[in-house]
């Protein structure tokens, strides 16, 4: 069940054969995880890179002052890692965790490496994903320029469109860089309130 | 000379034959720019990817109230596109263009379609590149976070070892997000001015 969301997935992209299906499958592993537990830890190597299957999570760094800066959020159908580490094998800038109980499709890094040399095509499906999330984190760059933060909260919202009511409004706050307070006011702008 | 470089470049990450080299060669454009020449411009669908063989460019977006921010320098052996709208074939949200005369191997977006089909192994090629500049871009969002614009400006250097010579003091400004004069006061701190 966990796989067939997989594959679907990657058949967006590219075609698989069974074969590849099986190799797949046993090169990666099903990871269930509870609300609040982490995926990967600041500080330490990512060990993988996670599709997800059901669940919601969130991607963020912690700073000197212990706050904490959401970069991403992934529900059903996104992938999550912090990748300098996942691919560095270093230690991680970023903690993934869990808002929901979740379940995870996860490849570890050698396996994918290898699953690379067996399914040459696996390179293009990585590829798509890939600019389409640089693309994503380029446009957060620009839309921190933005002196509208109404703005920002309508990016957000149409980049994910589910997910408002999944996770804690102060979550959403740090992502759009601005307080809990003020985004109650442009929710309230947009008739939400 | 030019594609030298470039061939160089790519076989720091897949082996290319004399065939594919042919291939790449015929399906690409050499070109040249000069100091503020348009490479992209917002507004306008990016046409080309374009590798730096030689010079200095930056991407940037101009806010609605005419505002330019950095996103982005390219010097040699990098590459500088707006990915979404080179990808997508829609209008820009960034322009690029030329800090010092420039040299550019130009690949159109049709061409680096039917070169994935003819060499494969460009998947795998750019799925490296991507990654790295998708990494670049979340480094980028987190540095925003922090309140030490020295550190920002530190990992700058480390990012653009050689830029700092090349680019007006306003424009480095742009891409930290702070005045010039804050800039300046980072720099003696730094003991460089």
């Amino acid at each position: 069940m966990a796989y067939k969301k997989l594959f679907t997935y990657i058949g967006q992209h590219i075609s698989l054969t069974e074969e590849d299906k099986e190799q797949i499958k046993s090169s990666t592993r099903i990871k269930k995880v509870r609300k609040h537990q982490f995926v990967a830890e600041q500080g330490e190597v990512c060990r993988y890179e996670s599709f997800v299957v059901e669940g919601c999570l969130r991607c963020y760094h912690t700073d000197e002052e212990g706050k904490e800066h959401v970069v991403q959020f992934a529900i059903e159908d996104w992938w999550i890692a912090d990748l300098q580490s996942f691919l560095s094998q270093t230690p991680a800038n970023f903690s993934v965790d869990a808002l929901e109980p979740s379940v995870l499709i996860q490849f570890e890094h050698e396996d994918l490496q290898a699953l690379y040399r067996k399914i040459p095509k696996l390179e293009r499906f990585f590829r798509l994903i890939i600019q389409k999330a640089f693309i994503a984190s380029q446009n957060r760059v620009v839309a921190s320029y933005s002196q509208d933060a109404g703005k920002r909260y309508i990016e957000f919202r149409n980049r994910y469109p589910t997910i408002e009511q999944r996770v804690p409004q102060y979550m959403i706050a740090s992502y759009l860089g601005i307080t809990p307070e003020f985004l109650s006011k442009i929710r309230s702008r947009f008739g939400e309130d």
